[in-house]
């Protein structure tokens, strides 16, 4: 993944991951990332996996480098993320899982759950996962059997 | 899902969740479940996604009920049985997600992370994931979203 495309980023999530998503972009954004918002743009119930999808679509088109993707508890979107070839999203709890997942599965989305993760570990999960590279070795040939 | 389908379960993981994969193959036995253990066998290092792949295979067919899968943190695991058409697999850290993986995901895969989540609270997970009906409802179309 080259610099550039590292610079560009996808953001989206339900009405669960709302206010997680807009303290993300803000942290994206102060980073010098420019943050592509997909939604959701307030409150009210929509449905993750559309979201997810949208999100999803446009990492595997290559439109950004990385995804951040939220619901509320991250399984769902997940779910409907890793159905997309060329996605890995890793759900996050904590900043060793964020680590892990772009030292072992080269995660190019971050998923995080708006009703279990606090603010500011969310914070550190992002920092770590746009920080760490991929270790490559044994586990590029695991990441190879993802595709 | 019927309740005779609901007692069939297929178990894998690999060499970073096999010791949690046997202790949760006990449990499942000693609650009267079927428990079809796809392996690994032992410690020696493999590549969790042709285990996450064999078990999603599984649970995709019907073979199995449900599916409990583990690897180092979950997280590539989960990457890998999602690509699965059918499959909906939760990467769980305490009580609260093994419920609502099933309330508003209705999961059929379990995925724990042997070198993240302790033993109690996988066998907690484990139970509540067993037990735990889908509310159908508003999540149904979402679910319905993610075939």
């Amino acid at each position: 993944m080259d610099a550039i495309a590292d610079h560009s980023i996808v953001i989206a999530s339900d009405h669960a991951g709302f206010e997680l998503k807009e303290m993300l972009k803000q942290e994206l954004e102060a980073l010098g990332f420019a943050v592509n918002d997909l939604g959701t743009h307030g409150g009210e119930s929509v449905d993750y996996p559309d979201y997810a999808d949208a999100l999803a679509r446009a990492v595997a088109a290559g439109e950004a480098g990385r995804g951040v993707l939220l619901c509320g508890t991250g399984i769902g979107a997940s779910i409907a993320a890793n159905r997309h070839a060329g996605v890995r999203a890793a759900l996050c709890h904590d900043a060793e899982s964020a680590s892990v997942c772009r030292r072992h599965n080269d995660a190019n989305v971050l998923v995080l759950g708006g009703r279990v993760t606090a603010p500011e570990i969310a914070r550190e999960c992002l920092r770590i996962f746009l920080d760490t590279p991929f270790e490559g070795g044994r586990h590029a040939r695991r990441v190879a059997k993802l595709a």
